[in-house]
């Protein structure tokens, strides 16, 4: 894949970055990738993540899932970081087996979801590290429900992906279903190159293999140097126009297909980077369809801003017919595709012309290798964002704080976290 | 509805309100709400949407979709405002007749669609003021196309939603379609409450005119005192929020069923609001699931956001079963509502245990009533705002060049934008 710094220099943009501070920002990319690679030599959590192409065993994971070779339904039961890989590769590329999460507690949701899905045709995975995360066990504990109350047996279509103790290894072991391993030292943010991920795109058909060679080709080009590496140059570039304004970064593709991948990012941007008062702000978009939406802001509103533009460059194509229709001659006979590609060209251009700064990705196309190659590029250039920052890429202490409160609401125990909900403030207006 | 500012002052967090800083914003919210009167009045552009629950129709918009009342399906072809409030109204409330809507032109996503509907069951809307914009054009010329091939007539099937004159008002005379005018004065992210929005809703059942009461429930609340009107009680917090340093503002409904109505609030605020170097950055959260994904930034990150969330106090709920997994004893028995309730006070109680700011927005149900409220209370609010600001809310005029760069690319005539592609600065490391 190919990283485009040009409109985020400060010939261009506003913020923006000087050529000669990108070069002095390489010699502390050289020290980050040294402490990067010492992380992954010795296994360090978190960045550990970095080596999932080459530890993540496809075969196992194959392995595992075959006995649902036949589902038409695959429905993940995780939250957070434990759907958010999965669906991302479920909603980039296409399959006859439809792939659900259920990645909230909302009961109409929930209920409205069972309702419409044919339990006895599909496949349930249950994925938390700890087994004890209350939204996917109260899930878990609808969906069996919901099979037992259809006459199906939940034992034959259900698997776990899960630590390697815990509620949801026991329940594995009482009923001999199908576990997999959710590897040591990965955080549920950078697990889709791993169970975590495959395990659904596997069931859906997707060459999984496919995706760790992509992942693996963009770990090749982890270097020293931020001039040889498209992670790091992405990672720098955020870091250095964040330090100078840009403390918002919308995630534009320009494809429907990648609007998973931007909450995805959000994810990983938002719970690794966010912390000791740093940390950009993600925002999702899509291209073109927010040009109708969010442009007016980002060409016009406060330079606290980035776009990073996602494009893959190509694609099957659909031909516009030709019309009569005066005034859109001019369309007849052209495909969507190119007009889908001049408005990406016209979208970018026009931030640049207004001084708004703006980094392209590219990838070929979206399929199981481009997924590859952008999903391990964005990690890394989070990992040496982190770097840059100098925080703790790999915790997320912040949640832990209403998880504790939400537990005592709920009679899981006492938490000093929940009498504090009952002093809210109120002024309320009706 | 009622909306509880307590969370925003800074008694609380930081930035945060003083309490006699709302009392001195008041004397402008008076003014602006003088504003406002008179431009409703006078039905001027913009101002005459907050009209809308009065001057809709709602018997028009039944009558020109009657002929569509076995429709198994209603596809929306439209882009921005022309899509977003009816796709807000169709992701909000549950039907039998499904909903789609072509609000992009990724050629794999049109291709992809208009195989999986059945055509000959579905009815299309063409929705566009000037019956000029490309990307609605082209998608609806693919859409015929696709009917043509599937041998269905498409002119039994299809109407149109556009203004007096162009492209579309003529193909429906030409072809003896049914058409329901988009009204003047009522930009396309205004016009959820009109034809634009609500012809899809009839189609698929709905009450519109409970819609169109809930909206007016809000109107009548509009005063000249914040705090008697909920809507400029919101609209007052953001931008003095915003003045304080929360540029962004996340929103964050617990519903999945409101996830829609997060991103036609982003396009309000930032089409609305984003301009002259000023305007929040909408961001789309949604409650409880993103306390797995932006919790931790929006807790430990850089001071410059609020959260607002919107709750509904009544939903259909779902029972978990009881459940001897260790540690988890204490959900079994209890219900998924109940836990995403719990999850909603511990997360606002977690945002203002660190001082960051956070508005509650309360709706009863999300049903026809409630959407109703919601929308014209945002868009009260982002009026009230837009004279705060001192900005021209009505206007969208950052999203010319590109457009114009768009046509020129695609051969639709000579545009100086268009060659300014060409000069694309770059520095690409691949």
């Amino acid at each position: 894949m190919r990283v485009d710094l040009g409109n985020a220099l400060d010939t261009v943009a506003s913020p923006g970055i000087p050529r000669d501070a990108l070069d002095r920002l390489d010699e502390r990319v050289a020290d980050a990738h040294e402490r990067i690679e010492t992380g992954r030599e010795n296994h360090e959590h978190g960045y550990e993540s970095l080596n999932l192409p080459q530890t993540t065993d496809a075969d196992e994971i194959r392995t595992a899932v075959e006995s649902f070779a036949d589902a038409e339904t695959v429905l993940t039961v995780g939250i957070g970081g434990s759907a958010l890989g999965a669906a991302t590769l479920a909603h980039g590329l296409e399959s006859d087996v439809d792939a659900y999460f259920l990645d909230n507690v909302d009961p109409e949701h929930v209920s409205s979801l069972l309702d419409s899905i044919s339990l006895s045709d599909t496949a349930v995975n249950v994925v938390s590290r700890s087994g004890t995360t209350a939204e996917t066990l109260a899930n878990f504990l609808a969906v069996r429900d919901a099979m037992e109350s259809d006459g199906v047996d939940w034992t034959e279509q259900t698997f776990v992906t899960t630590g390697e103790e815990g509620n949801l290894r026991n329940l594995a072991e009482r009923h001999d279903l199908p576990a997999l391993d959710v590897p040591d030292g990965v955080p549920g943010r950078f697990s889709v190159l791993s169970t975590v991920g495959l395990a659904c795109a596997a069931i859906q058909g997707h060459d999984i293999d496919a995706v760790l060679s992509g992942a693996q080709a963009e770990a090749n080009r982890l270097s020293g140097s931020l001039f040889d590496s498209p992670a790091y140059a992405y990672g720098t570039a955020c870091y250095a126009l964040d330090e100078r304004g840009a403390g918002i970064n919308a995630m534009m593709p320009y494809a429907e297909s990648l609007e998973t991948f931007a909450e995805w990012y959000a994810q990983l941007w938002a719970e690794s980077l966010g912390k000791d008062g740093l940390g950009q702000t993600p925002v999702r978009a899509l291209g073109a369809t927010d040009q109708h939406s969010q442009l007016q802001l980002y060409r016009a509103g406060p330079r606290d801003k980035m776009v990073t533009f996602v494009r893959p460059t190509e694609r099957e194509d659909c031909a516009i017919p030709e019309t009569d229709l005066p005034g859109l001659e001019y369309l007849g006979g052209q495909n969507l595709g190119t007009l889908l590609d001049a408005e990406f060209e016209a979208t970018e251009a026009s931030l640049a012309e207004s001084s708004q700064p703006s980094v392209r990705l590219e990838i070929d196309r979206v399929d199981e290798y481009g997924l590859g190659e952008l999903l391990y590029c964005l990690e890394a250039s989070c990992v040496l964002a982190g770097e840059l920052y100098n925080v703790e890429t790999f915790i997320q202490p912040a949640v832990e704080w209403g998880k504790r409160a939400a537990r005592g609401l709920l009679g899981g125990g006492d938490f000093d976290e929940a009498d504090s909900v009952a002093d809210k403030s109120t002024l309320v207006i009706e």
